[in-house]
């Protein structure tokens, strides 16, 4: 996995080593071990696992009898011992979620975007939640690693601002990473949402996982987030991802669309404009009022639920869109994996997962012929919180050698 | 660079070491150098090389005074030494090439791809005419290392086989790799076109080009090869870079347009026929008859550059379908460079490249503000062939450790 960061490692190189390879055996494993799986030599290993005891990242726990001899002690990673926190700021919902190094979830929050008056604003209500995290959670500040954030491209990930997002109205230039950053007295990294939520598919994820996923993420925006030969695309400025530009085919699209573009008909903001004109939603939120509209892309997923036709026809052409934009994703780059997810897809899933699955395998224009796995997030709607977390754990825990020697 | 291929690496993982550093070093280097730069012991460095000299891949090549003490033997690669041979099989051209161990082209040759009767006969033609440049080449055939093949996709690179290319009439699951293989008695490898491409302008490039590009392929059809932080992108199945299939916004669309694709407005055939609709062409050739097709799209290419208006406007419109395409891939992969090639890019490059550049960069629908670097291929239009045969030596010189243990 790239990182996005300079966060500090804990320790050295040879301790990170050892913790990265003891945090990735959930059962433990024995100095022995370790040793002949790194190729360190017993006595780099019996120091490096001291240091990290004595920081209380790693437990003995309990002892293997593997044969005759002194039976082996089992080195574990404590994961209450470091803790660390994603923030994901969608223009519609904020979500914290707190983890502890396992990357387990220990607490979560989620409110409603405030409506902008300033972004300093919404800073302040972000820093405030965080506090009120760490204390309800009852750790101490020690122990925390640090924040991650995950917010709408377009970012500036050298200086750690929010550039012009087009759903945050008013955020321009924002110098979100270092404002959380001085306010809370912790190391912030900053990311975008749909990177984020890949990250947090692919640290979460079993080995049984593929490591090469387009992940299809819709909120108030469309992005994909790319896992490719196992590492998150970041691009180039830090920016991959931006889904909401793909032109859909002009057959089957509604009149008075603004555009051909996957994220202006696709998106809860433009289904609801589309029911409102259809007659299908009596009243029309306000256009800058992201919850209102959160709202009535609920109510139109209850009505087409409830087998309202006028309902169904707008769901049903959205569904439509996404496996066109999905059909160009898997003919351009030749993932074996679509994964969904974002806070808007569970209102989707539930009638439209399977349909867009077979729009997009029997799609003409298709141009390989493998079968293409679709699924659900493993993770869930905090999935780009969960990420921006994984960010931080990522930075403290995975060894980063400046060179890599190969021994004789 | 990832491997499409087992062909079998030249002498063991320590010799490969020795091998690579050697070529990657054009005034050559010592013994006492490769020792350091490696981390090998000076006595495994002296045997790899012993045996590379053997073998007649290095040379000894002067010597190197550095100060007190015995000089130092410089070594360098022969590049004479190995050859590998690329095969580009476009509808339209066929290409050929050797390349010495370095990667510099000692033999070409191109030719239209005969109108198929059968895959068989066009195998025939490519069989023959590899003996012939072998021959004209007046090299040995043992120091051949195996030829790289390009073709359209999708492919079936497990079984070496070609699918069902759109622009392939009657290729339907050709067994293209073990023909060849068995026909000459050389190793084969089978890569798609687009991806040999991006292949090619990896293996070639300087160290001041960027490993982070978009390679925009235009020949009888188009496709879009990837290189992402210095991998080239093949994709589940080896089949990525599929960009025919890219949707265009409709305002401005042709009429009696086929599709809203990329793939149908924007490559040679399809522009002919717009220009013949137009009466800019006065004769249109047979559909399937590629040849004349690519003959009509220079006669297209020349009355633009004339000044004639109707080829002008077709260009210009197809420039902006181009631009648009690429819009749709930098805002979902955020390459830093667009690179362009293909039989069929130079025609357009001479009045269109700073053209497609203008809007690509004006576009109001680009998410990402930084400059995007904008080029043709270094390589040429052989490219895919270059590529094809990269991977050869590549397979052959590049070493692939089972398992990197980290020295103490």
């Amino acid at each position: 996995m790239r990182r996005g960061t300079n966060l500090p490692a804990i320790g050295g190189f040879n301790q990170s080593v050892v913790l990265d390879l003891i945090r990735r055996a959930p059962t433990g494993l024995s100095r022995v071990e370790i040793a002949e799986r790194t190729g360190l030599a017993p006595q780099t290993v019996s120091n490096a696992s001291r240091r990290l005891i004595e920081d209380g990242l790693v437990v003995e726990a309990g002892k293997q009898i593997t044969g005759p001899g002194k039976p082996r002690v089992i080195l574990q990673l404590d994961p209450l011992s470091r803790y660390a926190i994603g923030v994901h700021l969608d223009p519609t919902i904020i979500t914290y979620v707190l983890l502890d190094l396992r990357g387990n979830i220990i607490a979560h929050e989620r409110a409603r975007t405030p409506k902008v008056t300033t972004p300093t604003s919404v800073l302040e209500v972000i820093t405030a939640t965080i506090d009120a995290l760490i204390d309800s959670a009852g750790i101490s500040r020690e122990k925390l690693l640090g924040i991650g954030i995950a917010a709408p491209g377009p970012i500036d990930t050298v200086r750690g601002v929010i550039v012009d997002p087009p759903l945050l109205e008013a955020w321009r230039d924002v110098p979100l990473r270092d404002y959380i950053s001085e306010a809370t007295g912790l190391p912030v990294i900053l990311e975008k949402d749909v990177i984020s939520a890949a990250v947090a598919e692919l640290w979460t994820a079993g080995d049984e996982i593929r490591e090469d996923f387009a992940f299809f993420y819709i909120g108030t925006g469309i992005g994909v987030g790319l896992a490719l030969d196992g590492d998150v695309l970041r691009g180039f400025t830090g920016n991959a991802g931006e889904g909401g530009t793909l032109v859909i085919p002009s057959a089957g699209l509604p009149e008075h669309r603004r555009s051909d573009m996957l994220g202006h008909l696709a998106t809860p903001q433009f289904l609801v404009e589309q029911a409102v004109d259809a007659g299908v939603l009596k009243t029309a939120p306000e256009e800058h009022d992201l919850s209102a509209i959160d709202d009535g892309f609920s109510e139109l997923v209850a009505l087409a639920e409830a087998g309202d036709a006028g309902a169904i026809a707008i769901m049903e052409r959205a569904a439509g869109f996404i496996a066109s934009g999905l059909v160009s994703i898997v003919n351009l780059l030749d993932v074996g994996e679509i994964v969904f997810g974002g806070p808007a897809w569970s209102r989707f899933a539930r009638r439209y997962r399977d349909r867009i699955a077979d729009l997009l395998s029997d799609s003409p224009d298709r141009r390989t012929h493998h079968r293409i796995s679709i699924r659900d997030s493993s993770v869930g709607e905090d999935v780009a919180a969960v990420g921006a977390a994984c960010l931080v754990l990522d930075a403290a825990m995975s060894p980063r050698p400046a060179t890599l020697l190969i021994s004789n």
